[in-house]
C-alpha cells in the first residue's frame, strides 16, 4: 500500500513574487509533490494555507501518513488550533518533514520546545551537504556529499534539542556550517528537519534533494494504527493491578476519578 | 558563590487537604527547600502560585539559577505568559527541575513538545528506584537503589522525548516500571524530571530524595552569562561574511531586513 | 526480496543439559529461526559455534543481512579473528541482534566498548516487559506489555552506552528492573539488544518474543550496498580539493602517502 | 581539591621532526599541560609512550582523574594490556580527552566500538570551529566560533557512534566539515573527542584551544569513588531477593556459582 504523503505549502511568495512564481509556476508544494511521486510507493497530494482550515481538516489528517511542511512568510497566519491538531496527529504516529524556513513554523517550535533560531544570509552562495551518517535510511543512494550552487545560508547555533541522529552537515561558501538533517521522535511520530529550500532558488528541481525527500517520507512512515493512548493518562484501579497489592496510606482521589491536568 | 535555587510550589492541597497539611505544615515548597539547604552551596528560596505573577517576575527569574517546580491540581491556573517567560529563561541557561505531577505542568509540556502522559494509581505501594546510570552526577552518593515505601504509581509509556540520559528506573509493587529520572537540554538550560513526590506521602522528608534534589540542582546550574542570542535569528550581511563571497541569484530580502517569524 | 537472516547458536547446553535439550530438541538456533520464518519476508538460516570458522566465513557473512546471536557458556571459544570479521560486517551495514546472555559475547562487548555487566538470578521468576517506546518499529503489534512467567532475572545497572532509543523496560518479581530492548548504530549497522532467552525456559516458544524478533530483523535490515568506505581514512589531495586552496605551513606527509594507523 | 590531569604524549615527532621540535621544544604533552595549568584548579602532569608501561602504571592511573591523550605515529606501539587498563579506569569513572589523531588510538577505538575513520588533508588550511551547543560546559567562555589559520583537514563521515552531544562543528577552507567536539559516557567515565592539534602547526599555543581543554578536563572530572562494580556481574541469591520469591523452573547454575563470561 502506498504511503500517503501530503505536501503543505504556504503559497504566498509564489503568488506575490515574480521570481518565485517563475521558478515554481504551480507552487512550491506542487514541485515538492512531483519529486515525491518519482517513488511509485508514495502517493503525494498537496494543500495550501489559504484553504479552509489550511487544508488540514480532521478528515484529511486522518488519511495522511506523512506531512511535508514548507512555510516562511506566513507562519503567524496558521491557526493555533490547527497546529495543535497536527501535533496530536504526530504524537499518534503521523510522520512530519519540515523544510527550510519551516524551522520557525509554529508546528516545529511546538514539537521541539526550543526557539529553533539560527543565523541567515540570502546571498545565493554555494552549499555543500555532507552525509555524516551514511547508513541512515534518509541518506540512501546519495554520494558522500551533494552541492546546491545557490542557496540561502543558515548558520549555527541552531537552537533545537540534540537530535536522535544527525544525518547531514552543511558547508557554506561564506564560512558557516549547519546541521542540515536532524531526526526526532515525538510521541509515536517520526520528525525530520531538512535545511535547503529557499524559494528564490531552484532547490526543488534538484535530483539529490528529491532523493532525500523520498527517503525521508519512507523513513517517517509508521504503518501501524494511531497510538492515541499516548495522549491519555489512565487511572489503573487497585483491584486490577497486575500484581496483587493492597491500598495503603492517604489518598487524594476517589476510585475511578480522573487525574488533574 | 552559591547556586540560587527557587522552589515553586502550587500550594493548593497543603491548604485544602488535612493529610497534606499535616505532612507539610509549611507547604511542600518549604520542605523541598529545606532539603536543598542541607547543601551549603545552595541558597534556596520559595514562592507560590498565589503570589503576583505566581512569584515569577522578570526580576525574580533573573536572579534564579535553578527553578524547582512542584504542581498538580492547578496546572491550568498558571498564566501562559508566565510559562513563556520561564521557558525563555530556561533557553537562556536557567536550570529547571520538574517534580512528580509536574509532568503535566504547562512548562514541562512546553519544553518537551509531547503529551507527557503516563499511567497512575494512588495506592501507597512500594517504589524502588534503581540507579541505571551510576556515574551521572545526579546519582552521586546513592546506593544501587533506594526505596519509598508509599508512593503513587506512575507507569509507562511516559510520552516524552528520548532523554539525553536515563538516570533512574522505578520498580512498582503492583507490576509497573517507570523511567524516573530523565535529563534534557533545552537551549542552554539543563532540565531534569524526577518522578517521586505525591503529596499524600512523606517523600520530601526522605534522605535519598533530598540527595537527588541537591545533586540535580548542582548539575543543572550553568554559571555562565545568559545565552540570550539563542533566541535570535540575525541576518549576517554579505559584506561582513567571514569568507569573501559575492551576492548571486534572486533575493526576497533587502539589506538589513529582519527575517519572517 | 527477502531479508537474509542468519541465526548463530552456541549449541552447547542443548547438547549437554537434558532440560535444555528437551525444550529445544533441534537447538535454540532452530527454535529462533522458526520464529523468524513466520514472516515470509524473512529467509532464516542457522549455524553454530562448532562449524568451521564458527559458520561465519567471509562468504556466509557476505550473504547475511541480519545476524542473530545467542551464546552463553562458550563466549571465550569464539575466535577473536571471527569477532573482528563480524564487527567489520556490522560497520558495513549488516544488522546484528544480540539475545540474552549475548550481553557478554565478545562481539557485543567489542561494539559497545563497555563492560556490558549486569546483576542476575536464575529463579524462574516472572518478567513483565513494558513497551516504553510504542511507536518504535520493534514494538509494532505488541500490547502495552507482555509477560514471561519464568525467566532469569537481569538487573541494573547494565553497563552499556546510552542507547539511541530504549524500547522495552522489564519488571521482575524479585524487585529489579532492566532496560530490555536497546538500539544502537555502529558504522552503518543497526544493533539491537533484547534481554529474554534463558535456555532453561521456553522463551523461544513465546509468540510475543517471536514478534519482537521478526520486528527487530526487519528494523535492522539495511538494503543498501556495503558501506565499506566507513573503514577507510583516505588522504584527499590538495589539488583535488572541492574549493581551491593552496598548501601552506609545515608538512609531515608526502603527497599520496597513507596516514598513520 | 585540584583535578588531577595527566597528559599522555606519544613524543615521537617532537624527537624526529625538526619542525615539530621547534614548535614544541619540550614536547607537545608539555605544551598541552601548560594550557591546563592556567586553571589553578587543575594539577597537570605529563608522561610519554617511552616510559615503562608507557607511564600508565596502575598506581599512576589510580591517581589520575582525567587522562588527556595525544598520539599519531605510534598507535601500534601502545601495548594492548595498557589499553585495557586505561579502558577499565574510564569505566570506573576516570575522564578521557582524545586529541586530534588520537581518533585512531587503540583506546578510542576500544571505547567507541567503531572504525573511527575520517578523510584528511595536510595543507595548512583554515579551520573555523563553530559552537553548536553554546550551553555545554565545554564551550563556556568561547565566542560563537574560533579560527585556526593553519590546520590539517579532517572530513566526514567520521565513523563514530552518535554522541551524547555535539559541541563543535568545523568548517574547512577546502570545502569539508567535521563534528569536532563530541561527548560520550563509557561506564562511569566521561569521554570527549576534540579535533584540532596537528603537530606541524602551533595549535597548542592557541588561547581558545587552551580554554576548550581546561573546560573539557573540568567537565570530564568525576569526583566520586571508583565505580568498580560496573565491571562485575554478581549473582543475586534467591533467598536475599528484595521481594520474596520462590525458585521455580529449571536451573543451570548451583547456588553461589559464578556466571559464564
Amino acid at each position: 500500500m502506498a504511503v500517503r504523503a501530503l505536501v503543505w505549502g504556504e503559497n504566498v511568495h509564489e503568488q506575490e513574487n515574480e521570481l518565485v512564481a517563475s521558478l515554481y509556476p504551480d507552487g512550491m508544494h506542487e514541485a515538492i509533490a512531483r519529486l515525491l511521486r518519482e517513488d511509485q510507493g508514495i502517493e503525494a497530494r498537496t494543500t495550501v494555507l489559504q484553504n479552509p482550515e489550511h487544508g488540514l481538516t480532521e478528515a484529511v489528517l486522518a488519511e495522511t501518513d506523512v506531512l511535508v511542511w514548507w512555510g516562511h512568510a506566513a507562519h503567524g497566519e496558521v491557526a493555533d488550533e490547527i497546529v495543535e491538531r497536527v501535533a496530536e496527529r504526530v504524537w499518534e504516529g503521523m510522520g512530519l518533514i519540515l523544510l527550510h524556513s519551516a524551522h520557525f513554523s509554529k508546528i516545529f517550535k511546538r514539537l521541539m520546545g526550543t526557539p529553533c533560531a539560527l543565523k541567515w544570509r540570502e546571498a545565493g552562495e554555494r552549499e555543500r551537504l555532507w552525509v555524516v551518517n551514511p547508513g541512515h535510511p534518509i541518506a540512501a543512494g546519495l554520494g558522500e556529499y551533494f552541492e546546491l550552487e545557490n542557496e540561502e545560508m543558515y548558520g549555527e547555533p541552531f537552537s533545537v534539542p540534540e537530535p536522535l541522529e544527525t544525518v547531514f552537515v552543511s558547508w557554506f561558501q561564506g564560512g558557516e556550517v549547519f546541521r542540515s538533517g536532524l531526526t526526532y521522535r515525538r510521541g509515536a511520530g517520526n520528525v525530520f528537519y531538512f535545511r535547503p529550500g529557499h524559494e528564490t532558488y531552484p532547490t526543488y528541481h534538484d535530483a539529490n534533494v528529491g532523493r532525500v525527500l523520498r527517503n525521508a517520507v519512507n523513513w517517517a512512515y509508521n504503518p501501524n494504527a494511531p497510538y492515541r493512548h499516548l495522549l491519555d493518562a489512565p487511572n489503573m484501579p487497585v483491584d486490577k493491578a497486575l500484581e496483587p497489592i493492597e491500598e495503603r496510606g492517604g489518598k487524594l482521589h476517589k476510585p475511578g476519578e480522573a487525574g488533574f491536568r
